[in-house]
């Protein structure tokens, strides 16, 4: 049974600011808690009905188990079809970008994307091409939003996720800087070299002038149909997979 | 001013049975709604507020337009940020699908994509490849569901979405039958010919046995990372690319 202050303190980690505050995030699911329990974040407590407390307990002992009812579940969740457990996991408190571990790869970097699925989603691709590290501008959708973890089905506990200053970042890195653009060299016959920065714009405003300045080589994917744009992540997803392609020419 | 058996009908439209008795589908946003209005499609009413009346106007003479209060808009929009216009389109009447249309190009085909944002982002990435028609299991998501309609972002005007009984459609088609599963062959080096129906899963179960056994190639996306698997809409889009990308080798 959760008390009121309980269910008030987990509801309120569906706000950014509550997050921020309290240092946690909710992961829903009993498949995506043991994704994050075998990877470096810190689970601090689950919250599972009588039903899945069997399943619950081959994970590590460190972590605190709650068992509440299927009503409280349904409180606490941020999901219309609660799973059958949440867990509160520990934002890591990141010491900053170390900039040599971008070298000799591919990372993303998104402008101010804003719709959680659309990240999610990213981080998931990611996630499946093997791309380690994502930087965000400030302004874009929080990764430990309820509505983007559930969308990375896991890979959120893989992917390492940063905030930052762009345009800063971006000088900083001095690594060759592709920008999804209009009128860019087409993506099928670019070559990407070995590493780079690949960015990736807003879903309705691309990205900002002040970092298209900043981009080294302009990509498209040339369009054969009519409609008048991709979405962001069915985007970015071509572009990893077309780093994924020169692997096998 | 909307009758509350207007009111009644129009978010009635929100449910298949509905949009099937009525004949009719629901279109939100200026944007969209030229986009039918320049197809095939035929548009029954446009719903707008008195700001929008100007732009509409634009449009062919023979829609029928009726102003209405932002209230009224709210009433009967299916989306949490009602756009400033709400169309009413006639469903079209198939006369069901002619196999030699399919022949010399690529088609999708869906067995039980349920989500409507996958099923949306799909027609959209369609559309931006040029591919003209989706072919779906009759269990698949209506294409004519508000939010579907809404993630196509105008592509639904012009990609041809039916529904029908996959294994006798294949049988009758006499193409290349691809399917995206697992341990297929490399989508990277996989050699696609120049006509075939491309086959994509439903998001949890991923292409059904009995359709299984009808494709000739099996074609896999292959994992460099952890992810499980990845999202249906992006696993398409990336298929897509790759028909695409033949062309500039």
């Amino acid at each position: 049974m959760l008390s009121k202050s309980q269910i008030s303190l987990l509801t309120s980690l569906q706000h950014k600011k509550f997050r921020r505050e309290h240092g946690l995030f909710m992961v829903e699911g009993y498949k995506s808690i043991t994704e994050f329990a075998d990877s470096d974040y810190q689970i601090h407590t689950i919250y599972h009905t009588p039903d899945t407390a069997p399943k619950l307990l081959k994970l590590s002992r460190k972590i605190n188990f709650q068992e509440i009812s299927l009503n409280d579940l349904q409180k606490i969740s941020a999901l219309k079809s609660p799973a059958d457990a949440i867990a509160t996991v520990n934002i890591p408190q990141w010491g900053g970008l170390n900039y040599t571990t971008l070298k000799n790869k591919f990372s993303l970097v998104l402008d101010g994307v804003q719709d959680p699925g659309n990240m999610g989603t990213i981080i998931r691709t990611a996630d499946w091409f093997g791309i380690s590290t994502i930087i965000c501008s400030e302004d874009s959708v929080d990764a430990y939003n309820p509505k983007v973890v559930q969308a990375t089905m896991g890979s959120l506990a893989r992917v390492n996720v940063t905030y930052t200053n762009l345009p800063g970042l971006i000088s900083v890195a001095k690594l060759p800087v592709f920008g999804a653009l209009l009128n860019g060299e087409n993506i099928y016959t670019t070559n990407f070299g070995t590493e780079g920065l690949i960015i990736m714009g807003n879903e309705g405003n691309g990205i900002r002038p002040d970092i298209q300045q900043l981009v080294t080589k302009a990509i498209t994917i040339p369009r054969v149909g009519r409609a008048e744009s991709l979405n962001v992540a069915i985007a970015t997803a071509i572009c990893c997979s077309q780093l994924a392609a020169k692997s096998y020419k």
